[in-house]
């Protein structure tokens, strides 16, 4: 039986008519906990019901919900969500570092999908099939800032997001892993609306997406790593070096890594320990059976052309990830390929089961 | 000023109505060395006009030229291409090895796109670019087996063929290269028609392409190594291991690779020299003015977002390579990716550029 | 509230490895009046699981439902069959027509995909939003044949699927349409697997599909037009000539139609009239409340660019059609843009939306 | 033995870093009489080496041609454009018009891609393959503006280019055509970079392309009409109605068109009298022998599935149109499908196919 909360909590969307904005409003679309009753975006879209601001830009195949489609659309300040607890954030970053911020110190539970925060030392960075326990640091937030019952939650970039899940499992079944080498085929939606150009990408390969790299190699270990004793900071990852190299291809949703990785500890585990490894990691979200936890957190296939975007990304409705080609490596020890929604688990997936465990472990007051 | 061998060699073409045979014969329409006189193909076609044997598959953008139009497509042996000296085959690896063997014996001298011959000991694998020099070995070769004209010559892997250039550039440089893990996004025309259906690939990444792993991680050796001081064996490539993952794009022609390497000799040289190291590399076949030769084997793109296979395929004619975004790797010492049309030098071209040193080098009696 | 026939129903499906098969097998997991029983297919997969039969084809975004992965394929003959009481056809026309008679004379209620017997004179051909009516020529078949319980009915090709429902809204409100011209934009699932190469679709249109623009001129006629006065046989729409051009595009699933259409009454009506006809359309599974029946048979979008396959395709559960940009013709009357599901509306979706139909009306004894 | 005009004439190209700018450019590329003097471009280029200013934008998959990458782009104003004579515009449509109408008064050969002036009663709209007699209104142009020197042509619409050349060669050889319906599918260079967003069109079909239909509908009677007896104006096509349905479909270049067309005069001519009708017909600049004329300026494909935009495209270095598919229409008397490159005979091929017109035919003085 699947944890509920008893109530319902009252949701704001910042960021609403945006990729990311939209894929929260399809997700929260009757969820058990929570109800959207307000969304915010830019002043040109301000005023207008939502089922007008975004009437051009909505690209869901599912029509935005009924009860969505009415209302109006707010500036993104907090006095207009009132009746909100919770704030999730799919705004750009060029504007998403102080908006949430003022929503923070408002005393709201704001979950972020932007980098403008991911790196402060006492915001927690949450894949939520990874370090729910991170959110631990919320006490500590909140005493720093003065708040009662605000906390600012972010989670991860969507190709790092696809990444980290095998490697947690992998660690905590056969400690540390010291490098990692990955190369990434990344969905032109991970890039909004409008986005990529079509006579970028239309049967090409853009071998580069602007600081992805860079956070690929730095989240990483702060989300594999751990809370300090007094729950008040992270540790990172003991040892671990990432490097990697970022691609766009014409795919419509769900990113594709090639991972080659190494153990600390020699000798490594063979491709079947690993296989087994995967298959039986089980994440917080599971354990506290809150809705979006997919039934299984990594779902290894044993076909060899598989995992591929266009036949996987929606296994455990889009937020669980997808391991396949576990063999040898003949430099590291192992290579695989990993596969992940981009837009779900790697963008508003990730922030709504994030908060649905904030929920279950008493955050949301 | 262009060397010319002073007379026009005629050829015949295994394996004509696939995709590389295809290839092939626009390649050579209006060759200044050779004239493609005997085209060979599958019983199937055998005794049609060319045009009406590849009238379905025909791919090119460019149509059938005139005077191969009306050849009549012969079955692939020997007695059917008495007029021919040299033999290009793209015939496929189910059937080429013993066919082009018959050719060899009968004293052509066979330039193949197949993998049956490549690790054989005393056939030389030749990338162009890189180890034209291999074709020393020929002499070795016809005494071994008893032949006056005959010899055989393979060339590598498409995606093998790419990787191999830099490589080669940088370790004439820099000295031995230890390790590489590469990555590669591979276009459809490498699967030849009808190849990949479209309800694999349309939108999709496939990440696995049959071999082409393991080729990548063996030919790279053989071609980067070098012949043994009589002429009549190959020595490896010292130190080097290669770990690869391949994956299928939706991409029409273009090999893209996401490549981390490592040097012997430390410290390593920086991006710059790098840089400066591929752009400066002479190849062979430039030096011996072929015609085939590209004005610059390795073209070096300093745009952030290059190579990309729509729009630097053509480099060099479809004969040079494209390395672009190449960096520091927090890992291995270099990341770049270098990108190769993979059915010009990744295959027919090759083949006809290794025939073009072959003659300027006296093989072709 | 929904009809339920009050027991569940035994089906076989054939040709279940194909595109059109696992397509069924899709859409009849947890199907409130079907059970899959047994499963046939060519010689090659019968007598493997069908998890194994159909591991390589199976290209359905979600997996094989547990139950029918276990099922042994079976060859295709009635005596396989034995507790089925409806046969689901989705056999390749080549061998369609034999088969498919050998299961209808040995008392099965078979719903056919193939040309085959759609234009025999006793076979309905039925597209469930337009046409169920014609079920009712079942008792005259069976008792031509001599059988007691079983039928053929066939369904439409899928270009004349998507074409039909909403000239039968408009023939219904304002009298004959006298003709058509219709050009299609199919996606590459119409053809099966493997189907389309993707050197022949990628970033390119096809202006060819074999046979289906004599489909869509023929069948419209049969569609539309009605049972006899005795119900044993069918009378041509009055005066309808179509006219088609038929083009694949680089679509995975949906086919697009530009309509251009004349009424034989004049003054035709306006674009709001043809708007408010179709949108009001009610077809028959939606008043018999079948299961399948979509709750708006056809959706009337006022977005000036849709429909669009990505975004529409799924309207109605895939069972619905989706008509826009309905304006006036500067030759003909009007014009608009249709699209629909070819592998749900266009395929399997029909063959069970008729078999609902078909139990609903009590012809599956 | 083709045409020159016995020296070099000076140009300028407007809209220089746009997609028909960066056309312009590739094709004037070692032109046998135009060499590119001076480039413009918006304010925010100007002042820039035209290698910067397009740094980003640029798409041909060939190189910036050397002398031209130095160029420093000027604004778009007259005085900076005193050494050319001829100006070759590809402004977009919401500064074009004023633009190009200064050049024109200040003495410069305008010829403009424009729509803005194309419907203007003394302004020609010109497709080179099908009315270039239309450039005899010049003088009267000139007459009327007080000009000496300078005038203004328009080419047509892309959509509309690819089909009024198999118009005018029918209506020649067999009278009038009374009616025409066409459905596009329409390449996204059409609609210039950045343009159509990926997640737009990739696996998907747009149908609408904003003001594309009611240019093909008003244009075709304007370029398929006459000059009047005085040289002062044009007379409309006789009777000419057509009816147009336009989509985007995800094809880098070449708009293909379903074409079904009716002929005033009955018996219609057979398939077989078309195709040789078609085949045989010559245009005014294959007379003239202008550089940029096709050997052939329609081909006809007998092939069943074809023309096809990545096969076919650059028939005629992309200044040919290619018909394939002509069949007996059961509703008017002919349908066919037509394939015609957007951006070069669609665009910058044909304004400069026009200057080489005027140039033979005297009018650049």
């Amino acid at each position: 039986m699947s944890f509920h909360p008893g109530r319902k909590v009252n949701v704001g969307v910042l960021g609403a008519t945006g990729t990311v904005g939209q894929r929260f409003i399809q997700l929260l679309d009757n969820h058990p906990f929570f109800v959207v009753k307000t969304l915010g975006a830019s002043p040109r879209s301000a005023g207008k019901p939502y089922s007008e601001a975004a009437a051009r830009s909505w690209k869901m195949a599912s029509p935005v919900p009924a009860h969505v489609a009415s209302l109006i659309v707010q500036n993104c300040q907090p006095e207009h969500f009132k009746d909100c607890e919770i704030i999730f954030s799919g705004l750009d970053s060029d504007v998403a570092g102080e908006i949430e911020l003022a929503f923070f110190k408002a005393e709201f539970c704001v979950f972020s999908n932007a980098k403008n925060h991911r790196m402060d030392p006492i915001v927690p960075l949450v894949v939520p099939l990874v370090n729910p326990d991170h959110l631990d640091i919320i006490p500590h937030q909140r005493q720093t800032h003065g708040l009662q019952k605000g906390f600012l939650v972010t989670n991860a970039n969507c190709s790092t997001t696809g990444l980290v899940p095998p490697l947690k499992a992998l660690i905590d079944r056969f400690g540390p892993i010291s490098r990692v080498v990955v190369t990434t085929m990344q969905a032109i939606s991970g890039a909004g609306y409008p986005g990529v150009p079509s006579l970028d990408i239309l049967g090409n390969v853009v071998p580069h997406i602007s600081g992805e790299e860079e956070k690929m190699e730095i989240e990483a270990s702060k989300i594999l790593g751990s809370l300090n004793a007094g729950s008040s900071g992270f540790v990172d990852a003991e040892g671990l070096r990432v490097s990697a190299s970022c691609n766009r291809v014409p795919v419509l949703d769900g990113h594709t890594e090639s991972v080659f990785l190494e153990f600390k500890n020699q000798p490594a585990p063979s491709p079947e320990q690993v296989a087994e490894a995967l298959s039986s990691f089980v994440s917080v979200p599971q354990t506290l059976k809150v809705p979006s936890a997919p039934a299984q957190a990594i779902v290894v296939t044993e076909k060899p052309d598989r995992p591929q975007p266009r036949l996987d990304i929606m296994e455990g409705g889009g937020n669980a990830v997808t391991v396949g080609r576990i063999r040898k490596c003949n430099i590291f020890d192992i290579k695989f390929t990993v596969l992940s929604h981009n837009t779900i688990l790697g963008a508003a997936g990730s922030s709504i089961m994030n908060a649905e465990v904030a929920v279950a472990k008493g955050y949301v007051a």
